[in-house]
Parts: C-alpha cells; sequence; structure tokens
C-alpha cells in the first residue's frame, strides 16, 4: 500500500479514476472511426474502449495517482473486451499509474489462490513463474469468510500488491443482508472487524496495511464508524458524484495528514465532456477540469474538517 | 432452468463435471506436447488445459448433462487461458452439454448487469446484439443485496438461462458470516428467504425456477433446512468427493423424483487416473469410470432415502 499512498503523496490527488467504459459513455467520434474498422462487433467495441482509455489516461496521468478497471464493462464485450481490459492495465503502468483490478473476486482456498495470483500474484507454470494480469490490487468480495480472503491477503503480501476488500457497498440495497443485526453488531461491522485483523500483518511506513476496504460514499455515518475501527486499512471510497456522495461525505475516510482514502468517480470524470460546451472532441479537457474540481473539492472540506 | 432439468434426466445423471483446470491436474503427456510447441508459457499452459478439457468432455458427454467452468483457473493463465476457457464451453455446447459459469460475479446495478450480459445475455453495441461469453448460467455472490442479483435475474429471464446464488458455502469458514444468527434466523436463511422470493418469477414445467442457488455438500443439516425455505429453486451441490461431501450428504437436496440437485465434482473427476493402475494416458477411463462411480452411489441414495 506504501506504493500507492506515495502516488497519491506525489500527485497531491486522492481521486481515483474509474475506467468503466460502457459505450454510452464512448465519444461517437471514436465510436465512428471502430464500426468503419471492425463494424459493430466485440473487436469494434474493444477498440474504442482502449482508444477512449488511453485518451483518458494521456489526458490524466499527470493529474490523479490511482486508476480502477470495471472488469465488468470489459467482460461484457467477451475477449476483445477483457483484451482492451489488459491493455489499459499496461498502458496506466507504464504512464506510472497505481493500477486496481475492480471484479471482486472470491471463492474458496485454493480457488481463491488461483484469483489472487491471477491479478496480484504470479502463475507457476511447472516451474517457470508470470504474471497473468499485472495490477497493482484487486477488490475482493468477503462473503465466504477467511479462508476466501486470507489467499488474497497472502498473495497481497509476498508480492507487495494490495487488496480491497467490500465491507459497506455504496448501492441502495448494500444493507439488506450488510446491514443485518447480530447481537450489538451489523454484520459490515463484523466484516470490518476481519479485515482489521487481517490488516495487522502488513502496516506500511505511512500506518497502512495492505489489506484496504470498500466503503461507499453514500454511507458517511457508516464510513465515521469504519475508520475507527479498521485504523490501518486504506478505504477505496465509490459512489461519489454521480451516485449522490459529496465532498462532506468522504472527508470522514480520510487521516488527518489527507491519507487513508481515495475516491473513486468513473461517470462523472469519463462521462465530463457531455456536460461541456466544446463537444466530445474535448473529452480530455473536460475530464482533466472534472478532476482538478473533484481534487479541490475534497481538499477543501479536508482543510475545512481538520480547522474545525 | 428447464434446459438443465431436461438434459439431466435423459442422461439419468445429476453430476456435474467441473472443470478447475490446475496445471497439477493435468497429465503430463499433455503438458509436455504443451510445453514442447509454447514453451512454460501461459500459451503454453492454456493449450494444455484445452487439451486435456477436451479429452475429458469427449470421454463424458454421453455420461454427464452439465459441466461448471470455475473461472478463476483460466484467469490465472491470462489472456490465453481466458480464451481456453470460452473454447471449452464452446466445444461443451458443441457436445450437448448444459454449461454453468462459475465466476462468482458480483456487483451493484448497471455493473451487475454488465456481468449478466457478460455470460447469459446480450451484449448491445449500438444496436447489434451479440453474445460475449455463451454459458447457460453463472453463479453470484449475494452480498451486495437485491440490487446486485435481480440484473442477473432480469437477464435469465429474459434470455431463458439460470444463475445460482451462493447461499451457503463448502468451505470451513463460510459460517464467520454466512452462520451470524440474526433475531432467530442464520444469514444464510435471510438469504435463502430472498433467492426463494426472486425465484418464484420463473417457475418452470418441472416446478423449478431459473433461479438457483449454491449450497456445499459439507453441510447435510443445513441444506435440509434450506430445501425447505427454497422449494423451486435448484441447487447447484459443489463439495463432493475431494472436499469430504458423501451421497447421503448430498440426497437432502433432491426431491422424491431425483431432481431439485446437481452435484458437482472436479477434483474427483479430473484427477481419477491417478488413483487407477493404468496410469495417466488412461485419464479418460478412469474419469468415466469415476463418474459412474458417483452417479450409482447418488442413485442408491435416492432410492434408499425414497423407500425408507
Amino acid at each position: 500500500m506504501d506504493r500507492l499512498i506515495e502516488k497519491v503523496i506525489k500527485k497531491d490527488n486522492p481521486t481515483c479514476l474509474g475506467l468503466d467504459p460502457n459505450l454510452e459513455f464512448i465519444p461517437c467520434f471514436i465510436k465512428d472511426k471502430a464500426y468503419k474498422e471492425f463494424g459493430k462487433t466485440l473487436e469494434g467495441a474493444a477498440w474504442a474502449i482502449f482508444e477512449f482509455n488511453k485518451g483518458l489516461i494521456d489526458a490524466l496521468y499527470e493529474h490523479i495517482a490511482v486508476v480502477k478497471l470495471q472488469s465488468a464493462y470489459y467482460e461484457m464485450y467477451g475477449i476483445p473486451g477483457i483484451i482492451a481490459l489488459d491493455k489499459t492495465l499496461k498502458y496506466a503502468k507504464e504512464k506510472g499509474l497505481y493500477v486496481i483490478f475492480d471484479g471482486k473476486r472470491n471463492d474458496i482456498g485454493t480457488t481463491a489462490t488461483a484469483y489472487a495470483k491471477a491479478y496480484i500474484g504470479q502463475t507457476d507454470i511447472d516451474g517457470e513463474k508470470v504474471r497473468a494480469i499485472e495490477a497493482d490490487a484487486i477488490t475482493v468480495n468477503p462473503y465466504l469468510g477467511s479462508d476466501g480472503i486470507q489467499p488474497f491477503v497472502f498473495e497481497a503480501n509476498l508480492n507487495k500488491n494490495a487488496i480491497f476488500v467490500l465491507v459497506k457497498t455504496s448501492n441502495k440495497s448494500s444493507g439488506e443482508f450488510q446491514d443485518l443485526v447480530v447481537e450489538d453488531k451489523f454484520v459490515y461491522e463484523i466484516v470490518a472487524e476481519k479485515v482489521a485483523e487481517l490488516s495487522t500483518q502488513s502496516i506500511g511506513r505511512y500506518n497502512y496495511s495492505n489489506v484496504g476496504c470498500v466503503v461507499g460514499a453514500t454511507y458517511p455515518e457508516q464510513a465515521k464508524r469504519l475508520r475507527q475501527i479498521m485504523p490501518y486499512t486504506y478505504f477505496l471510497v465509490p459512489g461519489y458524484g454521480a451516485q449522490g456522495g459529496k465532498a462532506e461525505d468522504v472527508a470522514v475516510c480520510f487521516d488527518k495528514n489527507g491519507l487513508g482514502a481515495i475516491v473513486n468517480s468513473s461517470r462523472g470524470i469519463m462521462y465530463a465532456y457531455k456536460k461541456s460546451k466544446f463537444g466530445e472532441e474535448a473529452y480530455q479537457e473536460a475530464a482533466i477540469n472534472e478532476v482538478k474540481k473533484m481534487r479541490d473539492e475534497i481538499k477543501q472540506e479536508l482543510l475545512r474538517k481538520n480547522t474545525t
């Protein structure tokens, strides 16, 4: 997690660019070019996705430290889509960005190990160690309990990478199972206690562990409590902007040094050009403006919080 | 789900072949050929995986109705591995098998829709509908609540495919969160009630819904109770054989017609040749024998249960 934190400090920005390339977010001039070359096929979609992602990364890599690739929007375009994910990931890393694979993977024992090796570890091919998909971190769903999480923790620690475990998600019905009350605790608090326990194995020089968590921006009260339960856990906070989360909502996730959380925005940044008067050709400038605006909002709120 | 059930009836076998192609399960003569051609690379591993899967499908397609592909063991071999998954899936379908993509996918709203379209629905490329990965069913993790499950149900019903929602998993620490007690119920029972509710939208001619569930063979007492909570829900039961589940443990998941459940075995079938005296070249015969043995064990137990 130190590697992530150093990048965030260097860019002075806790914003995470979510690359969820639903085709409807992609400017028509890019899609038209793709369809002309490949037709309205999975290959055409994948070409447009990589082209758009590359344009966004080129525009933003000097302003941000982290990107998060939402795997669903690549898997939706089949093998060509997954190849576009891999190319995007490699391109982002070339530009010095920290890359989170947002796949919310989960399974038991040896199968969890296989997922962990796939994204944040090394695959052993009868003695030859190779990397399958080279992410820096992966998101993990905790429903299967600690023998489904521990293999991810193990590979993260072994390979100096990280995981983010879902604790309290940003969606409306996240409470259905996560907010069930067990004696005097919510289920998400019990998950948080487990995450806190797993965190202690790898506390780095900034006092944060390789085991991070996901806490939605849409639940600030819960986030405040979770910050206390998991003092060494970096928060990946989705739900900013389009889903309704605001700067004051996410401020509770940060420590007094402005660390402790990264805040993801996907649609807000990718789709900023739709609100811009310069049209879709100016999608890069629109994204830069949006990222700067988001950074300033969060920084201002953190300043306000620290001085009151 | 009718399509699955018809195939199970026709083959008179509720066994599901789990294709979890960890390289260590694959006979050396196949791997040697792969490494000679492609080296110890992701491509070499992927070639061996597909070759082995194809051999198993060729041997077993007349005896079984269903295969389950555990995505982790393909993702572990990167893009070549995922291509091997796609090829295996297509090959199994050509041979008339029902194919479950075991990816335990989960996310919120539109992202859950993207996953559902990827595996059991259709991807819309500006008006052109194409299939990304052509599975018949997908496994789904419920931690995010109903707005994370409903999109899968919707796509299953729309495309006459199916989903299997994790309720009670087969691993040791599955109880950590699944067995938490909320008032007088376990969390997994509350999840089961939600699954039962979602099931009612699509009950087919055999009285089962497109919404199935996953219940580990290692927890027969819980399975018995879950069968009552979810009367219209087909059970996908992992954990048979290698993980310790026996015929008497899985019998509770079936109805009196011998329907209501499919029982998965991965290692037990793939790795049967290790226990055979004829060596690894005879992996197909060993797999056939194992499948027949497993079928007979389960059928005998169901007969015993129905007559006592």
